[in-house]
């Protein structure tokens, strides 16, 4: 129930703010007998990591992650792996002048009704900064899904600002270009508009797509532990999500039930409409989810906004921002995906066992 | 963590079959003090009751709830308050046939998988007849807010497949049809939309919207238990949905930042694109929240299916259904929209007291 | 972290006033395939009922128990089980003349304090009541623990007052006596005492003393989720528990470590006095528990005390009670040692496995 | 329900090894506002740490916490404090001898079976090492509880062996000696008691109390929340734990009734038998406790053993070693009574507000 953790039976508790000394997570419940290592962690951040392009943030953190326990001899224990990442590159003083201001579109102002002061300097606790700690847990997650099951997750930009991306889908191009954009034929008007956008001091909102495929039937539970149910509150949890999506999402408005509804046959279902999630449980077919990201409100454009005193005011964002956070979630949405599908296993295997139920039962 | 339970510190844990003896509720946490009767929580299940129009289902439930503990003397006393209904209008017969095949489009499939049996009756546990104790549950979390904070909640039907319902908005009329509809010219159409359809044997999505207005600012939390990850959590869990938005949601996809971030001045916010939340808290705004539903999979017309040992059939969905799923989670929408409410006043208040945290603080 | 909720996976919530209209519970995340009838859950209740001597309380309670959910055709589904019994022998008139006063060594006072009200009828909440459903939900607990693994679970009286009872340990006699009293030629001590005691109007402490075998090794966790940690909270939260001991407990005060630290041979371990918990986790030993239960405040003789307005009274408490409550709580603390057993093994499981991790790892 | 993390509202997740790199927490859900230094902290830190006499391990560490995250120009901001403490003394040479043995009364076997694996450096996760997180942790809810509401928490060596320590009770001497004893007249008793001990190799078990003033009434919960209930957790999950008491403890076996109800008059309770707690809900009186600790299975007196392989061996625990582990957990014991009373604070306040309910209520 509480406040900066994660999930049901294996918990992420992340810590840290944008400017502190560092940021870190603690992974409680992770299965023993897996082999880690800190570079492969720190490969997973890099994909995530700001300043590797002109396109976003040009912050530049070493992420030179540690782990500070739970693995022993290379491969985890079964007790807490901490991770932890000593912020390098914090330029607070970006940030002096707006300790008395609320940036709009930003938690500055609900922070502070909340608790009667912020640490300000980046946005503290609300700056995306904490999102390396999910890639790092999900690094962790993600091998494990993929070694034990052969569950393969991909995120990608679906659609930035009025540009879609995936119409043209060519899996391997995600990685080959700073947008993790799936159709090299759409990367040169990304960087175009991209150049343009930075120009204007504006920024965009985008979607990003993500699919799990080999995740056995199964996994989730039928009322408020539903799969779909947790992926959602994961995804919204990101950083400047404002929807989010399984299957058809908000297409199924305008569909009819014979339309939606996957028909079965012995090879398998005729469609996927469900997103892999039927009652709030796997069904065997890829889980699918869409996330929408609004644009920042770090922008360098001046906006109207009041101080802490309540005067008015108007503020211009400094600091290093990323024009369009939508980007950078990229890999973010995958690894809350591979950690809600790894907890969602681990809360399975509790009630029903490694080997599915099977007649006969206990009488 | 657990499987059948939703909330932080208010706790409801529901249970029950559709053709079980009984469905029921435990709320545990609810502040002690607060005047409440049966008949009160009758009021609002009569609002999502089945059998109120030609358009829902034509199961006849009484919803006879009872107060089984946590109540004395007409008050809430702080201790757990357990509600029960029993079920007087299951028909199981009329689901002999499906014992053996997988409905298309429904949980018969992974429950199997998952559990290795399933009761089979009106779909077991992945019945909506669950969701009559949230809305349940939801009528005391609503008087608590409404009398505490003067929150109001309201949910309506913004769209049936579609036919938008919106446009003209007059929030008297949404108890006034059997759609929850707020805009009085659209209700023939819908009727008769409706009608063809269930004509045909098909069923259609649609999309409910909410707001909560009154909402001070505060509630929520930074990371994993921001107020807008939980409604996602809340709204998901429902059963058919496929999307849930705040604010602009999806829309803030195409949007620019000067766009999106509602600028501030010391009237108040200029627009209310977030929806009421900021970094996961509450800005004082009108919470706002829009949700996908799915057309129903249980249809007349046939469709294409696997039994449980692996042969292609042809499946007919006899039992009764609604033809339009969304339209009855408009009660819903709005309980679960409670819940979370109250369940973030009380974490919230946890740690930051009735009143707001101010200087002088604990040196 | 909810109020009235026990277990980390597997979770009892539990309802219900002792003059109320019923009490029950929420049993949620029982492994699906086993059988269970309402009769098998029955027996386990009459084991702990009031009424079935003339020592304990004379409330005759038919503990006719309902399964509402969670089980078809006499199988548990892996969905939540709520059990409720409807109260049928309460008699609230014996306790109008406390409405306004604090009965001392009750909760009266504290109630009062925390909510501002109470259901004053036989205590309400506070009531002994509760456990009825505490061992109710054991009785699942314990046939799975039995069936799955061989896990023999007893608990029987050590000491009433200052009489020991088992010195002379004969398993079978502990249900042959209405004292669950392992030593037969103490049960005639025991009525002797008991009758003496009623007839003075006073009341008397208890030992109760519980061993599990048959526990695999492996279950528990390191820090805080420990095994022993676990029980401690378990039997603690057992009305009128003053103490817990594992295995050597209080004893271990006076002990070298030469004495106390359980040498090990191929052939096992060479003593017990670790009450099978090494560092939070079962060793494969039994599992021995000792709980101290306080003389009930419940007594003819007066007593002072203050009314709710804070004035001197005296107060004679009338109403149906055990002069020595510890006697029912064998079948207590018997179920609270299977639930929590159960939580673990599914904790372990999710975590680790149905089968003990082994080298190959995943690498 | 996480395996490494504490409290309901208020959670503290440590991590770290004996051995490993580091050890930490974080503290999720602390009030805003309160003023903290890594001073204060190490100041607590310093009253567990060993090497500070002759009679406790020879370990030196320096204790130098670092406050990573939460805490802004000084003060806690409600997000989550991370501490950290790097490792400096660690030797793990010592221990390479046991890698392949398991040390008879430690949690080497019961590791080994659980995981398949284990970190045997110094006991890894199993060290009372953890523990010093917990005093940090406690020190910050210390100062809350103190500032807030004048609560005082004290606790001492009641017993070492057969040494009673508290008959002659001075508050001010408990810090005066190495042994926490509040009898200043027994310090040479214990000193001489420890030397001979020591020479001798073997350890012995102790017995602490503690005890805390100006708890309010009303904290705590009626069922599977009472605070005695999480006393005993709290209490029980510390290293080499066997036993918790709560007021009269044990001792209430041979009471009667009338000698332990606590009668009350208008100026107050005339006993605390119930050490502050009834119903599982605080009473206004001092919480008294008293815990068990087992001597420590590390001698240097060789024992019987088996190794991973299973064949017989014998064990000489090296390494640096208390001889009773009960001293040092005196101030343990009081940072666990103070993080358990915060969290219900938090708990009670969550449901019931700062202010007491009053009439009127919410009708």
């Amino acid at each position: 129930m509480s406040f900066n953790r994660f999930g049901r039976v294996l918990n992420i508790t992340t810590f840290g703010e944008s400017h502190g000394p560092a940021i870190g997570c603690v992974i409680d419940g992770f299965p023993p007998g897996m082999a880690i290592t800190p570079e492969e962690i720190r490969e997973a951040l890099m994909r995530r990591a700001t300043g590797r392009s002109r396109h976003t943030s040009q912050r530049h953190e070493a992420e030179d992650v540690q782990i500070l326990s739970g693995v022993f001899e290379g491969v985890t224990t079964g007790t807490p792996i901490a991770l932890v990442i000593y912020n390098t590159d914090a330029k607070s003083k970006d940030y002096t002048e707006i300790a008395a201001q609320f940036r709009p579109g930003h938690a500055d102002y609900t922070y502070h009704h909340k608790y009667g002061l912020r640490d300000w300097r980046g946005g503290g606790r609300s700056s995306a900064r904490e999102t390396a700690m999910r890639v790092a847990a999900g690094a962790l997650a993600s091998k494990y899904l993929d070694q034990k099951f052969g569950i393969r997750i991909t995120a990608w930009l679906g659609q930035l600002g009025e540009l879609t991306c995936d119409e043209n889908f060519v899996p391997e191009s995600i990685d080959d270009n700073p947008f993790f954009c799936p159709d090299p034929a759409r990367v040169e008007d990304l960087e175009n508009y991209m150049d343009a956008l930075r120009k204007e001091g504006d920024s965009v909102g985008a979607l990003v797509r993500a699919s799990a495929s080999g995740v056995p039937p199964g996994w989730g539970a039928p009322v408020y532990a539903k799969l779909d149910g947790d992926l959602a509150a994961a995804m919204m949890s990101i950083n400047a999500t404002k929807g989010v999506e399984i299957g058809a999402g908000f297409a199924s408005v305008v569909q009819k039930g014979t339309e939606h509804r996957d028909e079965m046959t012995p090879d398998g279902f005729l469609g996927n409409q469900a997103g892999g999630v039927l009652g709030g449980i796997s069904s065997g077919q890829p889980v699918t989810v869409a996330v929408a990201f609004k644009p920042t409100s770090s922008l360098r454009l001046p906006g109207r906004t009041v101080d802490t005193e309540g005067n008015p005011t108007e503020i211009v964002t400094t600091g290093r921002h990323d024009p369009c956070v939508g980007i950078r979630a990229v890999p973010i949405v995958e690894a809350m995906l591979a950690l809600v599908l790894l907890d969602h296993f681990m809360l399975h295997r509790a009630q029903c066992g490694d080997v599915p139920p099977q007649t006969p039962r206990i009488e």
